[in-house]
């Protein structure tokens, strides 16, 4: 036998023998396997999360009213609004690994230092004028940028303008619930340095291509740099779809460029549960569909296209979130050039060995 | 501020604008973090998960009437009896990584072959005539012995004697299906292999100590030693207390000796998500009191003394099974030379680089 | 007995029995060990290389006279003069590891292409004009960049202005003579590519900082970078010594900035054997001397100053080059503002832990 | 063009400007590539080294008269007779790479104490009664045992007995002496332990298979096993066969069992520059040729047969050995069962990524 079903499976006769049994197992704190194998070892990963799309143009008014009706500060930390999976019971856990939320400052707000075991980043859809200090480092946030907090540093955000800004948070916060392994800390009430600087401390002393600071020649389990900048993003996946019109290998399939950011320390991933990466796809193209071991999150950075989602399509424009649970078969259509950041707890998936992809037979 | 406390949070006014937000919120499948920071971001881990001991001559009394009244074949799968959290809401989990069952296979009885992602071992605190067989391979299971099935392995078990036999199964579902990454897949109803031989092919290739086969140099992400035989592990103990005697340095602590299974290929881990050790101490020897973040589960393998979980003792004997949640203080107190086998999800914490230790002063 | 001498050893009697012995010995290639083990066994490395120093307006003179005289084409492979340790015996290896030649191509002129196991690099000091086709992607040449032709790579040159170009090239060629390891093979008589872009296929693809192409995500043994361009390097030392004047940590040591030039698959040097850096020292600073296993070649690329090598001050201008054998104790002064770039087997020391680093107190 | 000739190549025409030319290079200490690039640069591994084989009948007589005549203590330090390979000019050196020495050990004297930066072990084809005291650690010696003394390892020797003794010593000493990085350290002139037991406290902690010590968790760049005993290395190519029989992959080849000596801390080899493995053929067994990049060097232990290097066929009996050169090709033959030890340099060609291998096409 071999088919793929527990259906006709061997089953124990309902007694009262049986049931005295079972209520013996409960009183121990016991719990026999064969009732719910189904459930716990599934053929395939069933998540319980579900494919979903979250449009900017709704999120973003909720988060203005939010500046409004609830103060920043200690305590709460942050005006960030979790995006809540529809099949995870209301927590706001956009997978069982991640974690992804609108955050808002309002003009001259501070959100206060803190640390935690939870790996952060944040990636900005629009807008500009807060600086996230990181570790004492000031880090400019801008349109198209993405700004580490690795854990265990501290970090707090402040806007230096008079108009709000709101940007997108992911961490693998949902993980470290599930796991028990955060700790967390505060810092100052305020940022510790208010300075404006165009390129942070880190940036100045890594963001050089090929290099290496001599002073800084151990490996770092997170990555040093803490600021991604759009010019470089932008640039790269430009040269990538150049150099496919030259007939170049360059792209991880006809017009779709594509990079990962990483951790210059080791050229992995920027963080140790967290995987950050850009694609750009040309005008017109449609990525195979595929089925990956854990769950992704994407953002539309510019222009409009659809994700089909366990085969169901949803319409996305600028801003638009939506995520991509274990197992569940995506492919991107583009309808002008789209733009898309994407995360996912990948790193998790590899340095455990549970990564599987299946990619399908391109429809015709 | 630097306290550790949310209590003099910044918080929203109640207003009826912030109920309709809030109403909003919900609807868009949001959740903001301000009202939930606490319980998702602690000041250290705090899990759901509780201390607990189950008692082996409870648990092996039920074992029996199971073998009694429950078959084992196709669709259930396996007679075992997962050991139950109290915190976790009765599910079969014994912390939110692991699991840990009693398995129980009648005289001549057979668990048919199957294969999951979940890595799984069996560990034998007493008796003996069951081959448990992987990808083919007939592996004898005797007391004391280690038995890796991991991910992806087939594997099915068989009872070759007129005797019943139960063991402990340690895997590591209870991560996978929180995150999403199991498949399954069904094997032959009955085993490959009915042979019964004393010791394994994988054992005769791989267990002469230094030695590699130069037929299989690539490393491999479990251990293919799949059988860590107690007369191995007995000598590795007693020679380290004599060194100890001897005041060579060789246990982790006066009178505590102690070692990890090891994947030969590496020197790492048995399996990617799962730490294997045995313990010895010395009769009267007390463990100084420790928090480590992950969990970990214990079995006395003979032997008397005592667990202090969270501050309480708790009395342990031949059989007893406990289990320590992320953080939880926990030492050990020998009444006699105590042996213990231990399993635990620290790869993953180290992997993922979040691994801590906190040991106590010891009390005086 | 400790003290660091052989003097008092113990020795054999010369008799006759003994003459016939080491006869004996030797007509069966046997060699005993005592009678020479001061030169094979020494107390700290006694390199046969000495540090030297080349003058760069000896050099070039003597490179257009031989793009007078000396035909560049397939056999001789290159117009290569190399710097021969005058503790060598005349062998053109700058130190037992390593080959650091002058190259000349006159206007038009090509250096056909062909591949060896040789590791290789260019570093140009002066001019530009020049492409290296490197696996067929044409590599522009100019002042301050760092060029690699790894081992295995198909690498030519052609001159395509109306004026000389000379550079350095930097080989593992001695270790390669020495153990037995060089394979080479002929390629195109012309290079395969005669088009100057300013930026190679390489850097088009990997030379943006952080950031990685998702279609390049296998590591490679060596730098797939190709080109490391001046600007960058000069922005990332200028970068380090403003971060110094801030109160940062930035530089190796006050007044001394420094970068490694790495893979960025791996963030560890670009090539197995050899190891590039560039050092630049504001005017007054005084290295502390140091010892290193492994030898070290350093060009003066701008500024003036001096070498101190065993005890002995070498004035240093513009071009000029000098070695460091093993051991040997060295430190540099800037009269200006010193530039200086720098390679070496570091990575041989470092994968066989040879290494070992002796920093002496600093003079006052 | 793409023969593989260096003879049509570009010359320069012999004139007294070109004469004047490289008398100055000379002057300036360079030298041309173009006039030696056939010896520097070869197609293919062309060493100077030779294969040779010496008999272990005509070196042991050798070995006896040196015990008669030549004292050991300190400043000769050893009792060791190099095998000089016949192409490099009577250096004690068997390749650019390696060196192996008998050694002889007379009744109860002693051999002092030292370290060194070399990496050594010894190999006992024959004979008893020696202890290595390895960092104070007494490791006896007996047949077909494996010893290590990794870099800068204090280590000597004493024969405990009334018969003398006498052994195989293999080092990286050609490759420390050409690559300057060498130490030496006098320790105790005599060795700090004269206790002779069974097992030295290295293997009691460590030789159990698939076992680690907890209170050694750091991985070791040599290894900490110290002593790879005989019955080991018999019972797992004994295995090996037993399971070819059973139709079982275990061999490297039909009739061909062997092993690789590893270090239990990182599944690799023992030390970071020395391979070590042990191979048994049946009788009648043939090898495929095989090139290969580095050195090896054989010893019979026991049986007799034939190798043919570069073509040519040379009777082994117990005890003889050999030398292999790099891309040399090498074939066995074996006329009785017949056992060999093996050791090389491939560590430093893997991890310098020099490494490449040629099996040519079995002689039918």
């Amino acid at each position: 036998m071999n088919d793929s079903s527990h259906s006709n499976m061997v089953k124990p006769e309902d007694t009262p023998e049986l049931r005295q049994l079972y209520a013996d197992f409960a009183s121990e704190h016991l719990s026999p396997l064969w009732t719910q194998i189904e459930d716990l070892v599934p053929f395939v990963p069933s998540p319980k999360a579900v494919p979903h799309v979250w449009k900017w143009d709704r999120l973003y008014p909720l988060a203005e009213r939010s500046g409004d009706l609830v103060p920043v500060g200690r305590g709460g930390e942050r005006r960030a609004i979790g995006l809540a999976n529809p099949g995870l019971g209301g927590k706001a856990f956009i997978s069982p690994t991640l974690w992804a939320a609108i955050q808002y400052l309002g003009p001259h707000e501070t959100a206060p230092e803190h640390r935690h075991s939870q790996n952060a980043f944040r990636f900005v859809v629009e807008g500009e004028g807060v600086w996230t200090v990181v570790n004492g480092d000031p880090v400019r946030m801008s349109r198209g940028d993405l700004l580490l907090t690795p854990g265990w540093h501290f970090h707090g955000h402040h806007n230096s303008t008079d108009k709000a800004m709101a940007w997108i948070d992911g961490l693998d916060l949902p993980f470290c619930y599930q796991t028990d392994v955060g700790f967390f800390e505060f810092g100052s009430d305020r940022v510790t340095d208010y300075a404006t600087p165009r390129f942070s401390r880190g940036e100045r002393l890594w963001s050089h291509p090929g290099l290496r600071p001599l002073s800084e020649l151990k490996d770092t389990v997170s990555s040093p740099v803490g600021a991604y900048r759009w010019e470089h993003t932008d640039r790269a996946l430009t040269e990538q779809l150049l150099l496919e019109d030259e007939g170049q290998p360059a792209t991880v399939a006809q017009g779709h460029a594509a990079v990962r950011y990483i951790n210059p320390t080791t050229g992995g991933d920027v963080m140790p549960t967290i995987r950050a990466e850009f694609h750009r796809m040309r005008q017109g193209t449609v990525t195979a569909p595929r089925r990956e071991v854990g769950s992704s999150v994407f953002q539309v950075f510019e222009g409009s296209g659809s994700v089909f989602l366990d085969g169901n399509e949803n319409k996305l424009g600028k801003g638009d979130l939506f995520v991509v649970p274990s197992w569940i078969p995506w492919s991107l259509q583009a309808e002008t050039q789209l733009d898309l950041f994407r995360f996912s707890d990948a790193p998790v998936m590899e340095r455990l060995h549970f990564d599987r992809t299946l990619v399908e037979e391109r429809r015709r």
